[in-house]
């Protein structure tokens, strides 16, 4: 089944009068004042979808990490930094119909933040040992509350692509995976195309072929929309 | 002793027929495809430094690891990702006559740089022991050549600023260090705006007020073409 046969049926106010929760962009997680650990992601596929959203009629909750782009027209955007700080954010913006978690969401931090920039031993070439700790869920955190929306994940994998969506569908509890193959140098990351393949609850696999990021996403809100006046 | 003094003294042509090397951005060392540690790092002033020089007549080659700036007019830039890259971009680029190490490097890096995607595991919510060694010191590498450029670093801390910037005046055998209060958020990471402090040989402090980082930086262009005269 092609993406090509959606993209037609994508039409303005298909989701108007819905509330859209969308994450996108990577998470920092300080190390101390000037060191952190982060994750690939320029979040232009998220501002993509948060744009189609809009255009589809949804009043459109965008929460972001650190990423340098323009927030789309009629979007309500909040600039977050760490993984607790999106999930925070993204709880204060509940209730929303749809929930799209798009952000490459980092899944540890440093166990201890130094409160002062860390010296390295001048006299010594020694090495640092990193205590790191588990982040919140988001996305299952939000999947699980009793006001669940309709969730949507994305699976940024390098291998085992759609065994890892599929396998995190269901751990989850999501009604949809994107999955996305950042091995792929052509698509994935700061690329300006995408190419998906997106799984349902019956794991069924639907193809979205390369396009721009902008066009994966109006497909992607067309394809959503139906899916969710299904469910 | 205020910049401002010196601000003054700028004419264009002071570094003609001079290579002036200038390091600048953070580095990145991955952890695996999709995450990594970095530095906060804008890679503005390292920027404003380089257009400066190449106003003050200077052929300049600027290696910058990833930032979302411009390249400046009549400036040769070399992207580079981690501290390994930018010290092999850089002695690539040597002999120069002046060395700026404006860069954040990551003074460490994993040990083991992951093919693949690290999978946590979904049953427990275990941490991760981050094993991380030192990375090469470029400035001092540089700056022990028998070519030796004169060397000016940047020293950026959030405590005991001019005690630390003194210490790696000495222990890289600097010319000049510039130190940068990066714990007061009005200058430092992200801001268009720096003021920070030059320290010599002997240990005199020359204060340059807070301005914008191209005021700053033609100032300092200006403050160490005299120095290398004097030198």
């Amino acid at each position: 089944e092609i993406a090509e046969r959606v993209a037609g049926c994508f039409q303005g106010g298909r989701l108007t009068g819905r509330h859209v929760l969308i994450t996108a962009g990577p998470t920092q997680e300080n190390i101390d004042p000037v060191r952190y650990i982060t994750n690939h992601s320029s979040g232009k596929m998220g501002f993509a979808l948060a744009e189609a959203a809009a255009e589809a009629g949804a009043r459109v909750t965008l929460v972001s990490g650190p990423v340098h782009l323009p927030t789309p027209d009629r979007v309500d955007r909040i600039d977050v930094v760490s993984a607790r700080d999106m999930l925070a954010a993204c709880e204060a913006a509940m209730p929303c119909d749809l929930l799209i978690a798009a952000a490459a969401v980092a899944d540890y931090r440093p166990e201890v933040v130094a409160p002062q920039k860390l010296k390295k031993d001048p006299s010594s070439g020694d090495g640092l040992l990193l205590q790191l700790v588990r982040n919140p869920d988001i996305l299952a955190t939000l999947a699980q509350r009793p006001d669940r929306p309709f969730s949507v994940g994305f699976a940024a994998e390098t291998e085992n692509l759609l065994e890892y969506a599929t396998r995190k569908l269901k751990a989850k509890n999501l009604d949809l995976i994107v999955a996305n193959d950042v091995a792929n140098p052509g698509i994935g990351f700061n690329s300006e195309e995408n190419a998906v393949t997106v799984i349902d609850r019956a794991q069924q696999e639907i193809r979205f072929a390369q396009t721009s990021k902008g066009k994966i996403a109006r497909q992607l809100i067309a394809f959503i929309a139906d899916h969710m006046d299904q469910a």
